[in-house]
């Protein structure tokens, strides 16, 4: 990626921190003519907004977005909007930026936070609240990502937690349906891992401790012939905008990681010809990608999310002048930041795929 | 990444597939007086090279690499190539282009290769050794990152095979030194691996079968400092570099997967003022990487290489028409594609290393 | 360049249309650490606001600058911000959007402007205010380049407006001082060419007619080696930042054109060592630049502005039916679009630098 | 551009040295399924070729070119070869590198050549032939350009000599056909100019003397649509693209700096319906781009190439010491490199449209 600008034909820009008083993105290269509605790009970042349980951060944001350019409204229905084909700038305000002691922090560096790290970067370091690397910054990907969701026809791209901790749930279990439910506070599509996850949790939060997590997104009506051979293979792409998230320490496509202990004929998704005139794959390990090429099969992506290290127990460290020191979080954080990640994830594959829709309609004519 | 071109300001374009004439690439933003031999690009070239041993494709090329530009010989010193800071292009010639029946492949669809992918992407595909998903590419990609390594000052990338299917190395014997012995057919550097990987890939390959593999490479001496918090995280650009590479599936960095599973307290690398005037850090489940930037321990990624599909036993596809058929791979193919992929795995960590450091010195003047 | 995106380290992507809520730009690249205030941004945007003088339009816009990210207040001065390192996102919000009735001008394709050509592109068109081809896009990009004038220590890029149609300025009388001269409306340095320039203007502007201008910039204190050879030469950079401006249909560094017409004996700029012991150039024909890149002396380029098609005389034309119309522009425009051009051409200058600053620093490590 | 790399969906990325084994280019992001001949492109090459008049440097190079990749043949006819949607490299062997006495120049920097910029950009120096900066390396651009040709269908790009020195053509004698007329060393479209500029080259010729030109390219049959209204108009990128080339210091589309001197009637270009059901421009002041966007009119370019600073004349200067010296340039040179400019401009022309064609597709599926 270049910098902060992620795509090549449907490309991203993100801007801000956590502590400014706004962050937002600007979408450059979107098709004119997409038709939504503001409520579109509302109702995803709904779902990432903290504050919505007690298993995520108590901050509380509104997360309002403001389109600011690219768009006109359909004269017959002012709710409709219309992409121009310009860039659109998309800004979410900062409200809840509650001011509390940072004297601390500002001269410690925190284990397994980037502190040290920014420093040895940037030579400053906007301590407050994460600066860039705040979760906060992820509303951003998810606007942008309720757009990507527009640009390709019958795209759907959905995401799942499926562990946490050393808890996993039961995949014999799974209803998508079931993600939405307002007694789901975990993006789980396992119903019964909800009391298991929330007595898990519990014990973690009231320890002062986090725990990692597992998340999978899976895209249905993928086209085939999205990416490419190499160096812009459909599942790279995913698996960069991934683990350009904050705290994203792995990403597998397909089975993933499985594959390296299977043999050919365990891996290799057999095919028939289907009713419909399409291929019919009789197994799907390869998550969605051949050779990098998307091949009508759902794209299955999974990606791995560290405990955030803002936790209660002191942790041994040193100070900005090479002093040993004690470090010790307060604040308000999320036991397990991987939960609010689904959505995120989700907007960045609907990116990966919406930018490969228009590389494979620019170099091939052949779809569109 | 754009098309077939991988890194910012250190950039690596590759060509060439496997039954045209030559393949190569062009390393372009190269630093000026780097110094270097051509047996240092060729040493790693030949560590690479196939039919070195009877777990590798018998093909036999040469991969003898030529510079066709971007460099002078010293005066004194003619066996001295220097960079300009121009375009270096290096160019291996295909030379055992065996000729066989190709009619049949021509026109089915291997299943878990990327034919029907292709064909769906292209329109027409170049199906002789795999066109350009052939192995053979990833020779451009060791000449580039033989190059690579020669950027940063005191940097050194090694990797290792850490398990092959359902085997793993015992970590305790581990030791560099023994991964380049002559009787270590396997980049492992457990010793005691080499029997048990032998009589399970000879089983294997006797029955015409395939299998996956993991490697692990290592960074070291890379500065505190590279990266970004987000975008283009060092460890994000890593991983995109890795799943370049044919039948990659997953990548992870540090702990990886196993951080999903952890606390915060098990996770965060506690720090302690060393001795030589640099923090310490008492562990390394980070990978050498916080927030996308590096902290100067060793920067650690693994990869999973899927089992190659191309198998003696027969499995069910399609034609071109839709018929149905059973398709079977005769000819030479590597039983674990993944054994050769230790030095692949190391150009490319070593280019997103060079290309980094570059950045960093570009934007923040702090190095070099 | 890649959409609204220039620059590869020092990045600039620009967003919004003349009739949206607001405009703006996200630097992206910026070196930590750089100091500035708010007024230095402010400072040059008042310098292109309309709004000053008979000769431009009329719109009143404040067109106040709000930085929304990538800073933070020296604690010891609120006044001063320090880049972070990370994206700095600038807002200006648009308030003199002036409702009038578009009705005629949605339907036809005025002569000379961009109407025709965006349907036919994008098949959607805002034409309101010219949309994003509107002058109050050039905002962006002179706060984007107040920015980037911080950037490279020392250098100091000043524009002039060296011709208005057919009356040119007399160099002899060149007076840097005199540009920014409150009784100046023109940019001209000129001090006699403004009494010729008012009544020349007044006489188009009172005939509803326009006409075009040109507009040279310079460059000083440039350090010697920015650029290259071939494809990223600086003059080359320069060129492309100044056609991105609307309305700008020639480019020419240094003599340019006129070294059409030169033998080689006039056109190379001889060389003795200077008492500074810095080479000294004894004309500076090249404009600065040799071989795509700068040599030290002052970078120097000049644009051409073709006067605006919104006149008063009617014109012919079709509407979107194809029917024969005769189009006549009302509403308030700029006699002369090249006057306000020259705070716009400083700051492309200024950011085409800067980034070849950074570049050359990333490749090289040769300065800063 | 980024490095040696241009285009963003049809990326040109070229290397070499006029003193290396070959130099070449890899057209990466062609379309699948594009047929030519190998001729088609060696026709274009031997265009550019050197020694073919006296009035052009007497170095001679067959320039044949080699097709390493990216392409098939067609099983019917061995002469036609497609593209197969992969990198595209194409090589020219570098023949007639005769050997001579460069060591003064290697000490001194030529007046009005790169080799002062070139020791501060690297602190080293490929001073044989013009290094990076030899007219050779347009050979690559050539070779990428007659590929470009083949994208667009139906595309004509031609170029012609408009002026040499202070000699014009006479535009009524225009004739596309002569200017591939075995008796026309000039490119030039006005047979009567033949004599005069034979005459004033001998005379420059004789005297070791050189002089600047002006080339016209003119592409038909652009489809409307192609470019966009700012940062990336397809006025700009062709200016960027005809920029890149040494030794060129201006550009201008349509009536480029003429349109500075004109007003707002003179210059619009009126329209009316056609017979055709497309519109009909009356004249075609903007050269085929209205707001950076292609109209479906001729696209019209002109680029101003100095005179080369080789001449027999002795110049002051300096060494790399700083030691005064007179420099004289012995050997092969083109008295009026211009010359030969107009079939790489053609190139550089195709390749802008090809790239945006390509562009419009994927952003908007309006077109192919």
């Amino acid at each position: 990626m270049s910098h902060n600008t992620f795509g090549h034909l449907f490309r991203v820009t993100t801007w801000g921190e956590s502590h400014g008083p706004a962050l937002g993105c600007v979408v450059d290269g979107c098709p004119p003519g997409i038709r939504f509605k503001l409520s579109d790009i509302q109702d995803d970042l709904d779902r990432r907004r903290p504050g919505q349980s007690r298993f995520v951060t108590q901050r509380r944001e509104p997360d309002q977005v403001r389109i600011l350019s690219g768009v006109v409204s359909d004269p017959d229905d002012e709710e409709i909007l219309i992409t121009t084909g310009t860039p659109v700038s998309m800004m979410i305000e900062n409200v809840d930026q509650r001011s509390k002691d940072y004297g601390e922090i500002a001269r410690q560096y925190r284990p397994g936070h980037a502190d040290y790290a920014y420093d040895m970067k940037y030579g400053i370091r906007e301590y407050r609240g994460g600066g860039r690397s705040s979760a906060r910054e992820t509303a951003a990907r998810v606007a942008a990502g309720a757009l990507a969701r527009k640009v390709v026809p019958g795209v759907v791209v959905r995401g799942a937690l499926v562990s946490i901790g050393v808890k996993d749930i039961d995949r014999a279990n799974w209803d998508w349906d079931y993600i939405g439910d307002e007694n789901n506070p975990f993006f789980t599509p396992d119903p019964k891992s909800v009391p298991v996850f929330e007595e898990y949790l519990d014990g973690l939060r009231k320890a002062g401790s986090s725990i990692g997590a597992v998340i999978e997104i899976v895209a249905e009506n993928v086209p085939a012939g999205l990416g490419a051979p190499l160096y812009a293979k459909l599942d790279q792409e995913i698996a960069s905008n991934l683990m350009s998230i904050n705290a994203v320490k792995g990403v597998e496509i397909g089975d993933g990681f499985a594959t390296a202990r299977m043999t050919g004929e365990e891996n290799a998704d057999e095919m028939r010809m289907g009713n419909d005139g399409k291929p019919l794959f009789l197994s799907n390990h390869a998550g969605g990608v051949l050779g990098g090429i998307s091949t009508g099969q759902p794209v299955i992506a999974r990606f791995a999310v560290k405990p955030t290290s803002s936790i209660l127990t002191p942790r041994q460290s040193i100070d900005v002048d090479g002093n040993p020191v004690d470090v010790r979080t307060k604040g308000r954080h999320d036991p397990c930041v991987g939960i609010r990640a689904v959505p995120i994830g989700e907007a960045m594959v609907s990116c990966a795929i919406a930018d490969h829709y228009l590389r494979h309609r620019g170099q091939t004519g052949r779809i569109g």
